[in-house]
């Protein structure tokens, strides 16, 4: 059992762009050797490929379907149990120090009297964590400002209304003009602010601040970084630590474009995918999401060394993972928000401190793994029993010590565009903006009502270049496919407000003295004696009605 | 618009055990009344054929997926908006006479601080209700009491520790021997409790204390009778009211017990199944029905003359309906839970006050309706506009002032047996015990997973006789249905905290100052132009950031 959790997210992190994924110019030694010190999952993919509904979906444990925050600016229910619900029951804090992405359901909050200034109102506003310090990396003016970030620059000097934006946002010209970091043609200029103050550096000192106050308590710290998400500017020297010779090249073809499915055109007709047909844009700005994820390890690298000069290595459970991937140009696409493996799946790594996961130290692990693993990972891993009726993901803990329990034949991801400049080209209603992906370890299935789905088969064309989708002979395929994604949808089980146990414990009518449809007493108790011994044969004991 | 709106709900009540829907020997002058002033929906089909699951979709007006609740006893999330909710907004009341079923999210509840005594605390308990009077009708020894029944039977005399048992649920012998009224043997005598002090009665009176003293704020008032559900005991007269002979054949055949559906052998090994086959059972039980439901049909008699004479009937907006049927044998079953229409489908019949609606009466409407449209109508005819983020039936208002609109083209209905008996008898782990229905018009096909699908052509089969699910020649209808029924789970939008028109006026990230991937400043003006002229192309405005 760990004692604490350091659970670090990165923000638009590709699965691809670390060294320890075969990155060939990209150095992060210092996740390489998380990646050593314990297992990494080569098949993990976020339940959304979007940074809001990805992060409820991590945070719940449960399906987009299911919480319903469909994309950014959607408000998690009120309602909802989130990972900080989960371990305060069993006595343990999930505090925030970084970006959760959460907008809080007010109207939901209203309708049952709960302030959102109360505690209550505060933790449920929260997502359920504590805040620590928020920073949720995109505060233009004008915008919500970072809980403590903006307070601390100009504490050291950076006077501006909105320092983030004015400093860590911005870059300049040689004679002093602030340029904006917004725009891409800045993006190998170094962010004005010096390195030591970036957003990087920040949240790790305030992590650590955390972690060297923070008591007897059990912790589950959600160290999540805003970087190499845009905007893309880095301070020295890592703006200019990689340059257009360490870029690998873009993964596209013409004949994608040939037939393409209308979401996927519609998402090309984006002024962010289109700025990767801008000849040396994509060089310019991978090099600086090189550099910032570089200077991400730096820092895991100097916090891995304060966890262990305080004695703190070998009682810490440490989950590294990103809220989904970044096209970055491939498949003439920019940002996230469908399904190819650059958007969807996403670097994760879990080092247990247990002699139990010595045997899987250093190994990589290809089960098809969701995000919304983690929180029942982490809830096991502190101690706790994962409320199965509500969180839909499932402990790694298992796979972390070696065994070999049943495990998922799919995994399912989920978008939303009705927020996006896709349904502006695609010419979608608001309430016809879903997709649903189910991939099986070898096909992906992206289905949509109303027009064709969207097929690729990673064992042929690992690139996802030829899309299956209209192919006559991979009918069969995408029939199964459907069946399992309907089975998925109609057969889940929204219980959550009742334990399986509490359902197998709960009485029958009769043991109730609820007597329905029994002709005279005799029938009772034949019925009586029936449910004793079949709750006999289940171990089961029912509940008091 | 209505005033108020008067919302009669009887429980288990058969959609075709009304004199006005053809039942050759029962007489419901009363009902039949309302049918002449009013519309008669032929086509309602409840949202879980089980009370509890029914009543939170007709209380929520959301699928079962949706709300969560799948079986009795299963708590209403704590989060879920009701028809009271959504009728506070508007300013009106939300009143309970009766049953509704509801338990309460105590887990919920905790996790939000909130007191389930407080007044916020009740309202959610009470799935948004204001209790003027609760009598779910099954209050054994050990049980639940009643909110104001049992005192008003103490206060008549009925001295008991339990009246509602003790009198109104049980009969006695000539010598004054009390007999069980839970037991069917004994559903031919009269219930010990004098017609005036009965639970319909009782019921009926209350509603009218109501109306009475109810003041200026308009209200909804649900009387839920919990008749004819059993126990199965009629006050004298309408214990003696209807014979044998008045008792329609059953509808079953030897053929439904070769190559049965799993659940539905299971279910028919159900004592409560099992009784109709007792010779004499079907009868006697019947007969008592049938009493119960004349019974129900006097009071509503009474209760219109009492708006008519207090110049009340012009205003208020009825309604009449059940939560779902009974089985009474036919397809060797008791009870309900299963998709026959003797046990999905109900009585509606809306009486609109309004002139607009006067075109209508004494009409039948065959379209597909649901019992969540009756949430919807109830704001829409209190003068609200339905929430259509949340609320996923449609309001039947147009339906009832002759307009066409585009309709549904299937109803959806949904079980799960994890608490039944039925789960016990086919061998079902807790988890896999749900069914789900869709029925287009012609053809109801039911699916659960890893089972074989059920399929019924009411057109050549209107009795559901046949079962069609394995017959090679259906194949085709049967991948029909399974794909509307996929395309429902799936494409359905639980974006409950965020109404289409805030999704629409959501400001885009251009819009907000949050600049993805543009290379320039021309290009950002550029992409600013091309929203405003979409925004004015679309009649939309937007949210200011």
């Amino acid at each position: 059992m760990a004692r604490n959790v350091l659970f670090i997210m990165c923000d638009q992190l590709r699965f691809d762009y670390l060294g320890c994924a075969g990155h060939p110019t990209l150095r992060t030694p210092n996740i390489d050797a998380l990646a050593r010190r314990g297992v990494r999952f080569t098949n993990c993919y976020v339940q959304s490929p979007i940074c809001g509904p990805s992060r409820m979906s991590t945070y719940t444990g449960r399906y987009v379907k299911s919480h319903g925050a469909r994309f950014n600016q959607c408000p998690l229910r009120v309602g909802e149990w989130t990972l900080g619900d989960h371990l305060n029951q069993i006595g343990a804090r999930a505090v925030l120090c970084g970006k959760t992405h959460m907008r809080a359901d007010i109207a939901g909050m209203e309708r049952l009297g709960i302030d959102p200034d109360s505690p209550k109102g505060r933790h449920i506003a929260e997502g359920g964590f504590e805040v620590w310090d928020r920073l949720d990396g995109l505060h233009p003016d004008g915008g919500k400002a970072p809980s403590h970030y903006n307070d601390y620059l100009r504490a050291q000097g950076f006077t501006a209304e909105n320092p983030w934006q004015a400093f860590a946002a911005s870059a300049e010209t040689q004679d002093g003009m602030r340029l904006s970091g917004w725009l891409n043609e800045n993006a190998h200029r170094p962010a004005r602010i010096p390195e030591a103050h970036s957003e990087t550096a920040y949240s790790t000192n305030r992590a650590m601040e955390f972690i060297a106050q923070a008591g007897e308590t059990p912790w589950c710290l959600h160290l999540s970084y805003i970087k190499p998400h845009w905007p893309l500017l880095a301070p020295a020297p890592y703006h200019a630590m990689y340059g257009p010779e360490d870029v690998i090249p873009v993964v596209r073809s013409e004949a994608e474009r040939q037939d393409a499915h209308p979401f996927h055109a519609a998402h090309r007709a984006n002024h962010y995918s289109r700025i990767y047909s801008r000849p040396g844009a994509r060089e310019r700005m991978i090099a600086t999401y090189m550099g910032l994820i570089t200077q991400i390890d730096d820092h895991i690298g100097r916090l891995m060394a304060f966890l262990e000069a305080s004695g703190q290595l070998q009682d810490t459970l440490i989950i590294f993972t990103s809220d989904h991937g970044d096209y970055l140009g491939d498949h003439w696409m920019g940002e996230k928000s469908f399904f190819h493996d650059v958007s969807a799946k996403v670097p994760l790594i879990v080092v247990d401190p247990s002699p139990e996961a010595d045997g899987t130290r250093g190994t990589e692990d290809a089960r098809l793994t969701e995000a919304i693993d983690l929180a029942p990972t982490i809830v096991e891993a502190m101690g706790g029993v994962p409320a199965a009726h509500i969180l839909e993901g499932r402990s790694l803990l298992p796979l972390l010590r070696g065994e070999d329990p049943p495990w998922r034949g799919h995994v399912i991801s989920e978008i939303d565009f009705s927020v996006e400049p896709t349904r502006r080209h695609a010419g979608r209603d608001v309430d016809h903006c879903t997709m649903t992906m189910i991939f099986d370890g070898r096909f992906k299935y992206c289905y949509a009502e109303g027009v064709r789905p969207i097929l690729f088969d990673l064992v042929e064309d690992p690139f996802e270049l030829r899309d299956l989708g209209a192919d006559p002979s991979h009918a069969e395929t995408r029939a199964r496919l459907h069946g399992a994604l309907a089975e998925w949808a109609l057969a889940r089980h929204p219980r959550t407000t009742m334990s399986r146990a509490e359902v197998e414990a709960d009485p029958d009518a009769t043991e109730s003295g609820i007597l329905i449809g029994f002709w005279d007493e005799s029938e009772v108790q034949a019925e009586l004696e029936a449910l004793a011994r079949h709750r006999a044969q289940a171990g089961q004991t029912t509940r008091k009605p």
